[in-house]
């Protein structure tokens, strides 16, 4: 089902405020109640709307707050340029510790590591969802890490997986992001992984 | 709070018959409905007990689905015996791939993959459910890892994290368990890392 127009709730404010609105009111709510607790009752409280606005928008919960992450983490063209690809050595090595790690500082953005963890806890049992998260968040970054990496997509994911999964389990068991210096060691593992195949099809 | 003695629906019930029961019914529920569907009143309705029964052993969803998840993973000690320790080379490679492998098959379960993403959910704003986890659910296989692995209790952690997050990760993504050629890759992936740092306190 595609989102309808939302309706502004003050005439001519433009569509792009209401979703800064909507999206701010999301992560607090989150990191206030958790993503469980942060209903859209209260989401659409926080953000001073009526909740049909918000269903207007949006069919669900999951589909508001992957719209909100897209948001949050950008367009992947923010880590280029890059020069001929796909990068080799010291500076693909530099390319993806500086990726992980600007993961991470996202992640440790207030509402921002629960709300991706509690979408995907969602995503478990709603294919629509898991569609959305595929193809909205996570495809333009799989297209530039493949591209820049120079392997396949099958690579790629699983990179993705122990990048963003380990990240997620270390703040459920922990309630914090992960310390630099496990970061440092999580970088390290891939990195290895990687220098041992470097061509597009290698299977390690 | 320490949980208070279970009240039986049957006279003379043994106490672990009713919780198979009830863990059970929770993972069926959590199959059928997702974590968030599956509410303490659906779950106590599936298990034919009361709800006030299910809060009298268990403070809330994350406690419970916590005893199920230590109750569904068993005891650490069905991986040994080991004979010396720590294991080395190719025997340390094969009991880390056989733990990954039984984790991934575990995950695989109905219901089982989507109760452990859930809690961990919860527990990211939930400080007495982190403590469970931590102390119910991780710590005796934390402890087994380490005497096997030889390695600190941070590396070990990561290795946890980077294990279950990633599978996780990839149900959120995809709704189904990691193939086996991913779990190869995964294993592989950790087996490279450890192989680089093998004393107890290396930083690779």
């Amino acid at each position: 089902m595609a989102p309808a127009t939302p309706t502004p709730t003050t005439p001519g404010r433009p569509r792009a405020g209401i979703d800064a609105v909507v999206f701010a009111a999301t992560l607090s709510t989150v990191h206030r109640l958790g993503y469980t607790g942060a209903t859209m009752d209260r989401i659409a409280a926080a953000a001073g709307v009526a909740k049909t606005t918000l269903y207007r928008r949006w069919p669900s919960k999951g589909a508001l707050v992957t719209d909100c992450l897209v948001d949050a983490f950008g367009p992947p063209e923010a880590f280029g340029p890059f020069g001929p690809l796909p990068l080799q050595g010291a500076r693909r090595d530099q390319f993806l510790s500086s990726v992980i790690r600007w993961f991470g500082g996202r992640l440790s953005e207030p509402g921002l590591g629960a709300a991706f963890a509690g979408v995907f806890v969602d995503a478990v049992s709603d294919p629509s969802l898991r569609e959305a998260l595929s193809t909205r968040l996570q495809a333009p970054y799989l297209g530039v890490l493949k591209d820049v990496l120079g392997k396949t997509e099958e690579h790629v994911l699983l990179i993705i997986d122990v990048v963003a999964g380990t990240m997620l389990h270390r703040m459920g068991m922990t309630g914090a992001p992960m310390a630099d210096a496990d970061v440092g060691a999580l970088t390290e593992m891939i990195l290895r992984y990687i220098a041992a195949c470097p061509g597009p099809t290698d299977v390690c």
